[in-house]
């Protein structure tokens, strides 16, 4: 039999490629295969570790390799192309034209509706004055609208930042009795808010969002929402005096010991105007061309509840109001940022959690619809423009804003083209602001609640967290986590813990990585899993095993006793069956996409532990680092020339052909 | 041509094969290839949830499957089975003859000779009275022949634990001013130690400390060394006044403005007998036959340096000697465990620290000999027998104790053969405590720092951290991290930043996954990578992408825009190149495994993306468990016919045949 291999004789591997053919014994199973090429394993070609590093941190800062555009181009373009990159108005501006203006006059003047009772009302859930929450919706989107990359965002205050800043700083400080010193709490986080966004930004370390995964944050919006709609029955039924605290026990005991203080009028008129809210927003969901009805049901509200509390006021009834707001445009309030005293670690914290949680939001929401418009949102500039917005934001009277998913959803329904329909919002808000602020003297206060409670219950979502656990258990248990955190214990912990529990998965599964006996699919040079394909046949004196994940230190242990269990098995198997002995272990390392010193250590103690019973380790498609790391450290060496393979068949027609040949 | 492929048409998918021939189009460049089977991808079998974690829970809990050796045996094998598992000196028990019992003899004594200076020397370390050095090597060497299953492991004081232990306590309880809190201290320490030891062993929880990498130990016991060292050149230098703190700084700056005190008597003395200890240390390693110098040497040097210190008694040197130490056994300490208090987290706080260490060390050492006799040691069992040892040792004023590197090398060169030896031991340090402490009287001081000096220097390993920095930049980083936290700031929070740092390299992987373009090796099945293997040759109009990783949250977004940048690179590439236009991307799945809900959304979003520029996406091999979620997700409908093959050949034949049948 003529066996001719001449493949890894001259160790280290160098990257020229020669090929023998070895033709598998008659007598072996095997017979049926084809006859094959042995093909030797290559190392990845040299590299500086400079050059690793580079490609590395490319790898992690510049994934979609921003400056692709600008190469062969001339330097006009070039300055273009920057000015574009840096104020998108460059690149749709000078195609803008009456048609897009029409549309975006539309859509601006139906989020408009939306965004004044929603300014007012979210303010209030950050314990701050309402007028705040009409500010917010002025500045902000039109720095947006200058930086932003996204042509459907509707930027302004949305109700999870606003809940978690009224949670976190009414914790340390009451909005009541300190007012000014709130207030200052609340720009100084949103100006930490601001400038943590746009670091990240600049930094280009906009994957830690990332770690807020979907699972994570289906549980926390969810928990949110319930504890934001257990504080507006404060004002729903009316009750004046309240607990500060934010969790579920403190909230459900302040309502029923102040029963003395529920008042009726209230409650009817905020079930009756909850229930209009709700009607109109199942119509829009029925029939999506009538998004205009939910959409203008807000304003309709406050409107006609001002109305009514305005002709009832001669009757004094208990219906608490909004009362004066100052007419006027934001003033500055830098002034009132807060760097040092002892509340300056809250405003960062604060600031730190709102700012992440905000430009989870905004990106989320900048996504979805890109996606849905075919266009890309750039991360990081995306980060940098909400992060100066807030910056800016915190200098003339505004809290933290970011893109809102519920008013972002109007815009595009309502045929938003660019990012103007922003600059028609923040102008209606400039005349409310100007003009239109005594009208809501008499707009009761119960009306922002049921606004509140309307939009934060769309934030629950039974659906995703029932596919959740359909498809993934322990996403579902991320979820949950997520979810009784934020209700019962902060909002700070429990997104913690979601996070520390999405964390622990991924390590939990290089902890304790699958193995798996593998056989070949006869007729061809397929490998699998023997478990799965019920076609693929064991090959006689060979135990071919599947590592699927790197193996690091976390799991070097195991996976030496692991595969000592596989081995001890399949003896015990073969000696049951009476099958011919085992005499090679074949370790298919495709999987395995890195190894670390103690993985190296592991290989190579393994290999001797697996000598002295008389059995030979081979490895099957070493990736490029494994190989380079197996070279470096002279692992390879030791495994000699019979001891690596690109593939498990070759491993398995070379070494029973040796054996033919030592036979 | 006749194609005739009836995969996968009767979605969803089941466990039945059957498989077609379909030859591939002459006009591609694939004529070469041999005719190919289509295969279909199956599920894993189906098994409920149930099914599902208990064989998870299996996996994390039990990797070894210990009850396999009770299977299919009679009550009374089982029996006997189960006492040796509890007491495994039932296993060589039956066996011991008086051939064991010489050779345990021998090396009993020879650690006992190491043991006794070593006891008093490393007792200093922690800042106890010597005589609990010697305690702690009289009890636990006892309780561990009965509970452990290594056979060469010499259970003792170690002089990690010690310094730790030491370290950890007197930044808030001083030794010198309140001894008898101190001591109770270290005593409640030790019972936490051993409690947290032996639950972690119970609950099987043992993975914990494969989390303490290698890289991380060189590290850390480098710059353990480094403390312990500098702490001795109070002896060495017979300083009075020694800082109590253990950071690098302080005791520089303690040994300089001390100068008044240093005493050129003692200087002599260390400096004599230190070259001795490293003379006979480097004789024993250069010829491993001649063990018993190194062994013997730290008695001999007690006993000669006290000699010359009695003599020179009369002229009153200026040397320091232990003094009086108490005669007689351990006394019961139980009642001096301290269970409220103001220093009990101090105490919860040493006792987890230096638990987790000297069970590092312990199970370590423990696997290192066992695997140089090729016997099994159970790592969960160990943890128990040591914790066992250590609740005990509270008891009866010892502290924490483990299996030592050095002893155990010395026991084992020696050629013990079972735990007899430490039994021997025992006995040899009960005679010592009985009738000889009065000799330790003249013991100078200077001599233990000497012994401590020569032990812990072995303990800093160049090489291997010459070897990280070749094999691993990444782990070496972790090493440094290590020496430095430790050297700088403080025992607890130097492992903390090494493990964070070991984390965040886990993470890092996962964050940003390895993805590469395949190309065909040609008159093979098999696709590599095009940068490593130069004789592969991409497949006109198909783009095969391998994902090195799992899909998780933490890599979604990023895998989405990096496989959107091949895409576009590829055919930047094709136009630049007047090729045939890229119609189809395979994604060859293989090393992908897992797959969470995000990473399910990411795929089905990258399929409808490259849907609408007129790209078919094609999973290649997705594995068991990602199958099943694509599945269950509905992901797998999706695709249809056409989207998922079995290997990447199969998928590029049959898709450009049926190219071909349309064209």
């Amino acid at each position: 039999m003529g066996v001719n291999s001449n493949r890894v004789e001259d160790l280290p591997y160098h990257n020229d490629h020669q090929t023998t053919t070895v033709r598998i014994p008659s007598d072996l199973d095997l017979e049926a295969m084809p006859p094959l090429d042995i093909h030797r394993v290559c190392l990845p070609p040299k590299q500086s570790t400079l050059q690793k590093l580079k490609h590395k941190l490319g790898e992690i800062f510049f994934p979609e390799n921003p400056l692709h555009r600008f190469k062969n181009q001339t330097w006009f373009t070039q300055l273009l192309l920057g000015l574009q990159f840096l104020f998108p108005i460059f690149q749709w501006g000078p195609e803008y034209n009456a048609q897009l203006l029409k549309s975006d006059i539309i859509s601006g003047l139906t989020i408009a509706s939306l965004a004044i009772p929603q300014g007012i009302s979210y303010a209030k859930l950050a314990s701050l004055p309402p007028i705040v929450g009409l500010y917010s919706s002025f500045v902000p989107p039109l720095i947006y609208s200058l930086l932003g990359s996204s042509r459907h965002l509707a930027v302004g205050p949305v109700s999870i930042a606003s809940l978690v800043m009224g949670s976190m700083l009414s914790e340390t400080v009451s909005s009541t009795e300190e007012p000014i010193l709130y207030l200052k709490l609340a720009f100084t986080a949103t100006c930490f808010a601001g400038l943590f966004q746009a670091s990240l930004g600049f930094l280009r370390l906009g994957f830690i969002i990332d770690f807020l995964s979907k699972a994570t944050l289906v549980g926390f919006m969810a928990g949110a929402a319930v504890i934001v709609s257990l504080q507006q029955l404060k004002g729903l039924l009316g009750i004046v005096h309240f607990t500060t605290k934010m969790q579920f026990i403190p909230v459900m005991s302040s309502v029923f010991s102040h029963r003395g203080e529920w008042s009726w009028q209230t409650i009817v008129m905020g079930f009756s105007f909850l229930g209009f809210l709700f009607t109109t927003r199942h119509i829009s969901k029925r029939n999506p061309r009538l998004f205009w009805v939910a959409a203008a049901a807000p304003l309709t509200s406050v409107i006609v509840s001002t109305l009514i509390v305005f002709l009832l006021s001669s009757k004094n009834p208990r219906i608490s109001v909004i009362g004066h707001l100052p007419k006027g445009l934001n003033p500055p309030s830098s002034n009132m940022l807060y760097f040092n005293g002892p509340h300056l670690a809250l405003a960062i914290k604060t600031g730190l959690i709102t700012g992440i949680l905000s430009l989870t939001e905004g990106i989320a929401v900048g996504r979805t619809f890109a996606s849905l418009k075919n266009y890309q949102v750039d991360g990081n500039k995306e980060m940098m423009a909400i992060g100066l917005m807030n910056i800016c934001g915190s200098c003339t009277s505004c809290y933290v804003t970011t893109g809102s998913f519920s008013r972002s959803a109007v815009n595009y329904n309502a045929g938003a083209k660019t990012v103007v329909s922003n600059i028609i919002m923040a102008a209606a808000v400039l005349v409310t602001l100007l003009f239109l602020m005594p009208l809501f003297y008499y707009t009761p206060n119960v009306i922002l609640a049921t606004i509140i409670l309307t939009a934060v219950s769309g934030l629950i979502d039974y659906q995703a967290a029932y596919n959740l656990w359909k498809v993934d258990k322990l996403d579902c248990m991320t979820c949950l986590c997520s979810f009784f955190g934020v209700l019962f214990v902060s909002v700070p912990i429990g997104l913690t813990i979601a996070v520390g529990v999405s964390v622990f998965k991924i390590l939990l599964h290089v902890t304790r990585p699958n193995t798996m006996a593998m056989g070949n699919i006869p007729g061809t040079q397929i490998y699998q899993n023997l478990s799965r394909y019920r076609e693929a046949l064991r090959i006689p004196s060979f135990l071919v095993l599947a590592i699927e994940a790197p193996i690091y230190f976390a799991n070097s242990t195991y996976l030496q006793e692991r595969i000592l269990r596989w081995v001890r098995e399949e003896e015990e198997r073969i000696k049951a069956n009476n099958e011919s002995m085992l005499k090679c272990v074949i370790l298919d390392m495709t999987a395995v996409t890195a190894i670390d010193t103690s993985g190296i250590d592991t290989i190579s103690e393994l290999r001797k532990m697996l000598e002295k019973r008389c059995l030979q380790l081979v490895l099957a498609n070493p990736v490029g680092s494994v190989m380079e790391k197996l070279q470096q450290s002279k692992t390879l060496e030791s495994f000699g020339s019979n001891g690596v393979y690109l593939t498990v068949g070759e491993a398995v027609a070379d070494i029973s052909s040796l054996w033919k040949a030592r036979a």
